[in-house]
């Protein structure tokens, strides 16, 4: 078996291409990595390991046990690619660098991008944060410096500091000899990829950019500002990320110019940048309606459990205030058992019917769909909805209700009660997060807590309501 | 007020500029374009449409009440952006084509790129789809029909066929002149924006790929062969986009080159593309837990309660078994109503713990950072951070429930019902996800509707049970 393996590290490419799966780290692989560590069989893994893709590393890095991470750090540590560094979920990156050191890190951040770099120390705890940039070179630590004074989130961090930038009244060929010029004095003077060139006036203000693929199917003599884009979206430094990433799906942008306060070019933010932002925006707002505070996937589970906790507080005093409700109506309960017996139904659909319309309203809100412009003709149309599972649903458990308890009287009670809450769920799932986000506050994290607290409440307030009015 | 809009929308570039808010159709133009509308003020609604980007015009027009929509459609149709087309969510744009009919839209379709060509007319009713196909002139027909064969969300759908191949003994010399030869010949000859230069060999099986700007900054005899990248990652047609969206995640792709069968090149995926398969995979994942089946903002009312009713039936269905449940205990419930009241509080806490650890889970499937080789370690931890909140919820509710009915008995057996509940639902929320997927079920959809129905029953159950079996 081992004489197969790097051959099939190898051929990764060929086996993508056969349409089954374009993930290189299989449990396969990961699993003759573990053998090899156990087995103290340094060479092997150094051997498997090798032909990995950066990514694909720090993905393999973070898979492992933690006793197993470390021997596997130490053993590619003289080697470590910088990229690696970066490409690390947060937590298993704060251990990798605490067991790098702050020599080594600094030595890796130097190879990085700005925005790499700035990614890599803008987690790290204040006091190895400071003995990392005092270990960085003094030029790379001044633009460290810049980035991390700029907010968490925002368009600076995001940016890399190198990219490309013109006079309009260069020619195509004299924009090319430059690029030329420039690649042979010094492979790092020019970004290692890059999309557009920017065209700048001697402010250093952007005017217009050209993508590349324009340049190169231009002739020499044609002048940059003949053929620039002259609609450019100069991003501000302070630019939420997410706004960022709403021009990049917006206008299909490879990348885009960041400009300081006083309008300057001072940055790029490429597209690559951008699908982490989208990725990671997205995951907020599924892990905030999920109650959780983050992916805690690497984290122990005595930081999970405090990380979770507050949130279950918040739902234990819902829950108790739904209680409270219910406490108001014993008499009635202990006069009809079945209403204990199906007042759940009746707030648990509540719940549901809320939540399909409270998705869509996050999403839309997230994606900028739901604005005040349409906003009170889907409010109109949620209610519409929820009229119309109300009525659906009503019918459905009525019939149940008086089948199962034999007594039509309770089947009309938990129909007209069904009824209402389906109506109150569909306004509540579409007026809380519009309300939520006019207020400033991220819909994606209060929203469920406050619509099941409406739903809880209503439901067991009107089922057992109406029961102890009509039913006694 | 009128003399000050025009300015307005032409000075968006600025307003970005100053960091407010990326967005450009602002509530207020929509208003305005309303106004314009309904007092039939042609002139100034062109006037107001005219500078906006083909994507911000697809964004107004999903936001304009359906009458509106109509009467834009008209004004704009002489001159209608067939990107716009290709931009618009698909309900609208469905309507849109009704409206102009099969000759404009066809129109249209011949000058788009072969995948957003694709985006519009695969999701067209059968004959609405035929009458467009013969409508568009026979060369492209071709291509789109050949588009269509491919599978619903696979490469083959997203790419585009336009992109710039050359062989490897070529210098950079020859690639740019035959670039700028091709670009003089014919506008349309290259395609508008691309990001890579693919090597192919005389079978056109791709070689390599060179990124525009390292062909930029390279001297003219240099041979291609010398500068590309070998480590090509070719998708064959048939991948799933959201392997494919894995790839550029994880190698930071501008394009990949997609390949036939038998290994040909036949098109190119751009970072563009993969951004919205981002959203759309993000957000499929969001509705399928929210027990959604997709945005349905622009649906009627009655096509939503259509899609959303099947998810509350499996819901109503669900809540009975755990009603029946209850209904086992009706003679417990009859002695001590308290029970009623505190019983939903632990059903509750079940699904919201279960629910937290759940949406890692999924989030993490998704993002393949969950797999066989950590599958273990997770559900232990996640068991582990169940008992941790078990134990803290057990102690907190048991103190509640002991004070409010005055009856440490009562306080006893909620705190024991909360742990174990508590441990079921952390073991649950991560199995759960893991067995679906192993399956081949997304565990997006079943996955919360299952969670609930086991938290819902294990709490009322063990709470219930044990009441029975100690308080009488």
């Amino acid at each position: 078996m081992s004489e197969k393996t790097p051959e099939k590290n190898a051929s990764t490419t060929a086996e993508v291409a056969r349409g089954e799966e374009a993930y290189v780290v299989r449990p396969e692989l990961v699993q003759e990595i573990i053998d090899a560590l156990d087995a103290a069989n340094i060479h092997r893994v150094e051997e498997l390991v090798q032909p990995l893709h950066h990514a694909d590393l720090a993905d393999l890095i973070e898979m492992l046990a933690p006793e197993d991470r470390k021997i596997l750090i130490e053993i590619i540590r003289a080697e470590f690619d910088p990229e690696t560094l970066a490409t690390l979920e947060e937590h298993v990156r704060e251990e990798v660098i605490e067991q790098l050191g702050a020599a080594d890190v600094a030595a890796a951040i130097s190879e990085l991008d700005t925005d790499d770099a700035v990614e890599v120390v803008e987690h790290l705890d204040d006091s190895v944060q400071q003995e990392v940039l005092d270990a960085v070179p003094a030029e790379d630590r001044a633009l460290l410096e810049e980035g991390l004074t700029y907010p968490e989130d925002s368009a600076g961090r995001l940016m890399q500091r190198e990219l490309v930038a013109v006079p309009s009244y260069w020619t195509v060929g004299e924009t090319i000899d430059f690029m030329r010029a420039a690649a042979e004095r010094d492979e790092d003077e020019l970004p290692e990829e890059f999309y557009d060139i920017f065209v700048v006036d001697p402010r250093h203000e952007p005017q217009g950019r050209v993508s590349l693929s324009r340049v190169l199917r231009t002739k020499r003599p044609v002048k940059i500002s003949d053929l620039m884009a002259a609609e450019i979206r100069p991003v501000p430094v302070t630019m939420d990320q997410e706004q960022v990433a709403f021009l990049f799906r917006q206008y299909d942008l490879a990348s885009a110019p960041v400009v300081s306060e006083d309008g300057r070019l001072v940055g790029v933010i490429t597209h690559d940048d951008v699908l982490d932002v989208v990725d990671e925006e997205a995951e907020e707002d599924l892990m905030r309606l999920g109650g959780v505070t983050g992916t805690d996937l690497y984290r122990a589970a005595i930081d999970t459990t405090r990380s979770r906790f507050p949130w279950l507080v918040v739902n234990l005093a819902t829950a108790i205030v739904a209680s409270i409700v219910i406490g108001f109506f014993e008499a009635t309960i202990q006069q009809i058992v079945a209403l204990a017996v199906l007042m759940p139904i009746v707030a648990s659909m509540g719940g549901n019917a809320g939540t399909q319309t409270l998705t869509v309203a996050v999403r839309a809100l997230a994606m900028k769909e739901l604005t005040a412009s349409n906003a009170m003709r889907i409010v109109g149309k949620e209610a519409l909805v929820g009229g119309f599972n109300g009525l659906l649903f009503a019918v459905l458990v009525g019939i149940v209700a008086w089948l199962w308890f034999a007594s039509p009287d309770i089947g009309i009670v938990i129909a007209a009660a069904m009824a209402i809450n389906l109506v109150v769920a569909g306004l509540a799932g579409v007026a809380i997060p519009i309300g939520l986000e006019r207020t400033g506050i991220d819909p994606a994290v209060a929203s469920v807590v406050l619509l099941t607290t409406i739903t809880d409440v209503v439901g067991f307030a009107t089922f057992l309501g109406l029961a102890a009015l009509f039913l006694l």
